[in-house]
């Protein structure tokens, strides 16, 4: 008996190792958006995937818009401390730091497959990391939308005498450049925009896209639905605390970063998804709504806009904002390159019949 | 000292449970591939993946061409347990089953993201589990290479009499379809494919695209690269024997699951940014190299004759067959008039400068 007593003992004492390793840790996570936002996605599969392949060992909770009140402040909370986690825009943070600017989309920038390009085979996560680290913060590519569309419209833009003094909801680099040819650009809050469009209050509205807009019904009162220039891809980020993380195990630090790679390709499908969706709802059920891309001189005249204005943006920043802003001009050129005889010539060569 | 001992043993008993769980499995891989090619990228990462979140309780081993010596045999050697997983192209099956046939690529079919739209929130992965579940196997995504080129031709293709008895090698349903516009459509191993090109025994080569096609040396022999309709996206293949898989604890389960699922669109990023680096490469070392769309009037009847053959595939296949075209064709539809808007429009919108 004494015998059994010792080598239950010698378990006991092994097994303390595997009891210390598997400690739980609980964190929080803030997101930007509503619980029951579509960009909330990616949280949802993250979280289940932390929960799949963490046995139990990490526990995320998630606090939504409703709960912290800070959609703009996710950024502070997660470097703080006070949350271990957050989801966002990179965007969002440009006051703080104009190189946090460009990690969300840029107007007539990289689509999203030449995007994770460039984040994961060219120089995206190193350039993310450098400007992040020094807030002790972890930034990594946290869903993509795909293209957006520039927005619905209550009247035809057939030349750039259109868009003088229209009032618009228009956010980011492309609001600016919405701007500087002489649109009205406002900022209204998401829950007021249907209303102030209805009532004539704004012109215009730059959204998403069909997936993310559909719900929000200006198809009803804004006819013209116009493709985009203004992100032709934008990411959502995940941001961790430094501190935080260092602390996990090794095997729990894997965990979370595949399962953040794996949640921001599930989220642009998924996205990709929803917009066929409901773009083929809104073309059935509103047959009265027009598609229309901007005619070509005013699109011409837009890409000499971003050109001068990321041109001041590289000259008023530091060595490491043109660092970025070069790496990924060259990215996008020579990855441009395959998608132009690639996906495109496919699409355009077939496009009359299929 | 016996109240210890009791503790110790009500310990020991608990922690059996976990050493129970915490047994060692050991699998191995067949691919299809040599284990240097392009295609066996995802397989490495998946090996990577399982290794990192299984925490070393999942040992996977992965044997390539070179040493089973079967690389169109997957399907066989995963069925009879002789392997418990395998990495291979669906269509290689068509003769056992007509109906593996449309989870890797069809001539005029969906792109890549819409593929993986259809896969994870359409009908795919339900029809494809139909299609292999009588086997005793399971089916997943594998890996994308995202759009291929209809290849490599020495001489230009001007209208369809350039195409009648033109010696080429092209697979799957892209060659019957050449076939029924007059082509030689031919069968070269892919290790003697650029001597006969060379040699002039062959007059085309359809392949992949550029990450893949630059390393055979094509462009030394010929110099006019055709843009794709044959495959706009190739889905490689994980097939796994479901009895070896019922057999795993429920959380290797979601490991492989996951790793699966990540490994596959891992793989479409790395091709997509290679066709980038590779096609960069082409451009500037080899200027000669001509990039050609075919002539309207050609792509037209190659449609005509896709959809001739479509229609016997669909007629002569049983009721599975018949679901899983029209779930495809039903899904591509829809998915593409987001396409045409979204990304297609964008790229159309800003190709003659950006």
């Amino acid at each position: 008996m004494k015998r059994i007593h010792q080598i239950a003992l010698i378990i006991f004492l092994f097994s303390t190792s595997n009891v210390i390793d598997a400690k739980t840790y609980k964190w929080r996570l803030a997101q930007s958006w509503e619980s029951d936002s579509p960009l909330a996605y990616s949280v949802k599969q993250f979280i289940s995937l932390t929960n799949q392949l963490s046995a139990g060992q990490l526990k995320i909770t998630v606090e939504s818009q409703e709960q912290h009140k800070k959609p703009f402040g996710i950024f502070d909370l997660v470097k703080s401390g006070k949350y271990e986690m957050g989801h966002s825009e990179s965007s969002y943070w440009r006051k703080k730091d104009r190189n946090t600017l460009f990690f969300s989309s840029v107007p007539f920038g990289m689509i999203a497959p030449e995007l994770y390009s460039w984040f994961y085979h060219g120089d995206g996560i190193r350039l993310m990391e450098k400007v992040y680290s020094k807030y002790g913060l972890l930034s990594f590519p946290g869903g993509n939308t795909g293209n957006q569309m520039m927005g619905w419209f209550r009247r035809e833009v057939q030349c750039l005498a259109n868009l003088k003094g229209l009032k618009m909801r228009m956010t980011g680099i492309a609001g600016e450049v919405m701007r500087n040819v002489g649109v009205n650009v406002v900022d209204v809050p998401s829950n007021e925009l249907y209303k102030s469009l209805d009532d004539g209050d704004i012109d215009a509205v730059g959204y998403f896209g069909p997936a993310i807009d559909f719900d929000l019904g200006f198809y009803k009162v804004a006819p013209y639905y116009y493709t985009g220039w203004n992100a032709p891809s934008s990411e959502m980020q995940f941001l961790i605390n430094q501190d935080a993380f260092e602390e996990l195990p090794k095997s729990l630090q894997q965990v979370i970063k595949n399962a953040m790679r794996l949640a921001a390709y599930d989220m642009y499908t998924k996205i990709t998804h929803e917009n066929g969706v409901k773009l083929n709802k809104i073309k059935e059920d509103f047959p009265n709504i027009k598609f229309r891309a901007l005619p070509n001189s005013v699109t011409r005249r837009l890409i000499r806009e971003t050109r001068r204005l990321m041109n001041d943006i590289a000259e008023q920043g530091d060595d490491l904002t043109r660092e970025i802003m070069s790496s990924m001009e060259t990215h996008k050129n020579n990855s441009r390159k395959w998608t132009r005889i690639g996906e495109q010539a496919y699409l355009n060569n077939s496009s009359d019949v299929l």
